[in-house]
This record gives structure tokens, sequence and C-alpha cells, in this order.
């Protein structure tokens, strides 16, 4: 049996059950963050931790422990649980209270983490994968990694359903980012994606990749680009915790460059790869 | 104890245990309908059913009950609680399934239902309520009554600590609606409300009070207003199956009319009140 954390206890799977007035279930009143396991290290965790403090801060939820004793917390979870390469899930919610729209008086958040074990895609990583463009209709806080996702969900099952990997979303004509991850396209050796506002999650992998841009002298410009853009960038990626940095070589069925992963592409996969070796375990 | 209903089933309160990966919990994956009792009837009853089964529609999950069954069992749970006065909350998920954005294969919803007393505000209706303006920041699907209710939380909140009973959200400078209500503006005896576009949740009291105004013969213009044109109506109210028609005599902090319920708002309350001893009892 599986070990899950709930607030601040580690307790068996089958023993945790959520109210039906947890907020997080009749409002989606709580934020989340998925943190990727390798080698039975938690990749990037303080800067996860870090934005999950921050995304909790802007919808005014007070986390009840420190983000050292949250670290802690979670990298018990991943070692009781034997997680060796995988990922933990956590969220907290504004806790269970009787329904009304406004924060209740006196309620505790609920915090629930857990891990699975999940295989690094990496043949996906080598071929590449197609996107269809889909309207991006969520609000306009989507810098807040929120538990209110049904936009992300329509987005992404919409482009599965059209046999695409991932959903790039667009608001008007201008790309914002994917359902679940960040888009990236490249022109003439510069590296474009949307700047980190209110309208994107400012994804952890997408300071990596920065970072990394900055090391291997590949020029960033933060700017927004728009579909017709896209189309004739010479590579296109997304990057995301899970897909990590993944090239989308079609959108809406049209390559994109050669259709085949752009060289500069695979220079960041290898400097992320590299990247990943150096992680330190706690 | 109180009796719930889970899926078709009636089952002691402490029997119920939500997944956290029901993606309700998990994505605010999911629908819902809060429906007025009064006097142990179901009120406007088919209504609330059928925008149940539209929401339902609109995000692509099956109820897998039909309708009448689905109104028996809500009957059912509102006698086996002995509930008078109150409501019936009801809420339907994509069910519970491994976390991944997209429809998962094999899952059933999950649908949860409850009852609780609730007094009808009249001393409310009577004195009226004030409102204040807050930016409207939701998605772009708001005629689906979602589980994504983040926007509308803060929302409400934000008026909340501003001392008002009810948030009048603007898109830039046009009035959609209130955070769980509809918004209603009257001038020269003219009734001004939001069109029922993608922007605003189409009320089922919305509903009850454009017929209300036909029979008292108050032209009705579905027509947005803005956030200046709203503080100079002579009248102004909201709506919802839970503040029936609240008249708003104060937008931040500015009287609306003569700072008191104006006399069409009066007429369409008592149109109201006469139309719920109406109801006949399934």
């Amino acid at each position: 049996m599986a070990w899950i954390l709930h607030n601040d206890t580690l307790i068996q799977e089958e023993e945790l059950a959520i109210s039906k007035e947890d907020r997080g279930y009749q409002f989606g009143d709580g934020i989340y963050e998925v943190i990727r396991i390798y080698e039975g290290n938690l990749f990037t965790a303080k800067e996860h931790i870090d934005r999950f403090y921050a995304s909790a801060e802007k919808i005014k939820i007070v986390i009840p422990y420190t983000k050292d004793v949250l670290h802690k917390l979670l990298y018990d979870l991943v070692e009781q649980n034997e997680i060796n390469n995988g990922q933990v899930y956590v969220q907290i919610t504004r806790g269970d209270a009787m329904r009304q729209h406004h924060f209740p008086q006196e309620t505790s958040p609920v915090m629930v983490a857990y891990t699975k074990t999940v295989e690094r895609p990496k043949e996906m990583m080598e071929a590449g994968v197609h996107g269809t463009f889909i309207e991006d209709m969520r609000w306009l806080r989507c810098d807040i990694k929120s538990l209110n996702l049904l936009g992300n969900v329509m987005a992404k099952q919409e482009a599965h359903e059209a046999g695409s990997y991932e959903a790039i979303l667009h608001r008007g004509e201008v790309v914002t980012e994917g359902s679940s991850s960040n888009m990236y396209g490249i022109k003439n050796g510069i590296l474009y994606t949307h700047p980190a506002t209110n309208l994107i999650l400012n994804g952890i992998t997408r300071s990596v990749i920065l970072d990394l841009c900055r090391n291997l002298g590949i020029e960033v410009q933060e700017t927004a680009f728009t579909k017709e853009q896209a189309l004739e960038m010479d590579e296109f990626f997304m990057s995301s915790t899970t897909a990590e940095i993944m090239p989308i070589v079609r959108i809406d069925g049209q390559e994109i460059g050669n259709g085949s992963p752009g060289e500069a592409t695979r220079k960041l996969q290898q400097a992320f790869e590299a990247n990943l070796k150096l992680t330190v375990k706690m």
C-alpha cells in the first residue's frame, strides 16, 4: 500500500477521506504543484515549493508549515514509497466548511500529497510530438497554479481527440502557452516565448530553459508570437515538469521547419539532461 | 444524522468519502446546481435539472440517470431530511481516475447531493444591500455552471471585505453579473440586464424575473450596461436562487436612485412571492 501525506502526517492511502464540502471539491479553491523525482531526488524542489507558497499567497491561503517543513515532508513521502523515477503531486485547499463563496471564518487548509512512478517520455522527446491550436478561454490569472483547470482540461481533450499531444493555446491570434506546458519557437537562432504575465503559468522548467539558453549563448526574447509566426518558426517545442523539453514537429498537421526536432532544441535537451545529473540529493 | 445522495443511493453523510483523485477535487472538472426548497417543494426544479444536464453536456459529462430519476432522487433526499425551507446542492464530476488532463477512458461520474435548512433573507430583501464593483477575471464560458469558481470566490471575498453583500463584476467597463447572481438596472421604466451570452450564467431566477416583467408590463432590454450607467439607474437589484430578488441600494458607497428599494423592484418581489405560492408540489 502507498503512503500519502495528509496535512503534516503520512498515512496509508485508504485512510484518507475528502469531505464533500472541502472547498477544493466545490470551488476548486486551492493550488497545487507537480514535482519530478529523478533517482529519488526532487528536481528543482525549492523552486516548486516557492511557487506553491506564491500561488497560495495570491489566493490568500496561509500554508500552516514552513517551506523547510514541507520540503522535508515531501522527501519523507518519496522515501517511504521508495520512488526512484516519478513525481510527487501536492495540493492545498482552503479547507472544509459550510458552502458559501466568501472565505469561511474558521477552517484550516487541507493538504494532500502523493507519489507515482513515471518514466521519462524518452521516445517522444526523440521523435517529437504534434500540437493543435486551441482558443485560450481561461481566466485572467493563469499565473496562479490553481485547481480551476477546466479550461485546460477541455483544451487538452480537444487536442487529444485531434490526435495531438498538446493544445497550443492562443488568445486572439497570440500564442500564450500549452494546456499544461509552456511554448517556445526558435527563429534565426533566437528563442521566443510568451513573457511571464498573468496570461501564462511561469513554468519551473521554463526558468531552467531560459538559464540554459544563457549558458549556451542562445538569445532569448520573452516576446509573444502569433499563430502565423508559430507556423513559420525554424524549431518549436514545449516544456513541462513531466514532458521536460518536448519538440513539436507539426502544428495542425503542418510541418515546423523540416518536420524533425531542431538543432537548438536538441542542444537544450542535452543541456537539460546534463543538468539533471548535477542535481544533488537533499 | 443527515442523508446525502451519492450517485443514485441515499446514504448517511459519514459514509461518504471523496477520493483525492476525484477530478472534481483536482481539476474542478464538474458542474452543479443549487435548488431552493420552499415548504418542502423544490422550486423550479425542472429548470434547474435541465440546466444541470445542459452544463454537463457542455463539458461532455454524460449523466447516467434520466432527468426524471434525478428529480425523484432529489425529492427523496429532501423528504428523508425533512427539509421544509432550505436548499439542495447537487454536483457531478467526471469521476475518480489517475490524474491526467484529458478525459480518462474508464471512469464513472461521481454525483453528490445534500440539503440544508436556509431561511429566506427577508430583512435584506426589505432594506436592500450594498454592492461593490470588481473586475471580472473569469474564463469565457461563464454560461457553464462549473466547479471552477475561484474567480467568483475571490470577487465575493473582495466585496465582503469592502462591507458589501455582492460583487458586481465588470469586464472592461461593461457590467456582466454578480459573483453568484445576475444584475439588473431599471431606468425610465425599462429593465436592463446582460444578455445570456458566454459571459454570464443564465440564472433560473433571471428567467422567472423576465417572465414576471412580461406579466407586469415592464419592458425588458437584454442589453449590457456600463458601470457608469449602473450608477445612474433609477433602481438596481440582483437575483439568485438563494437571494431571490435583492435590491442593491448602494454601489461603491454611492446611492442608487433615492437609496431605497425602488417601486418596480418591489412589484417584482411581490410577483415573485405570489409565484412561489402557486408552485405545485411534485
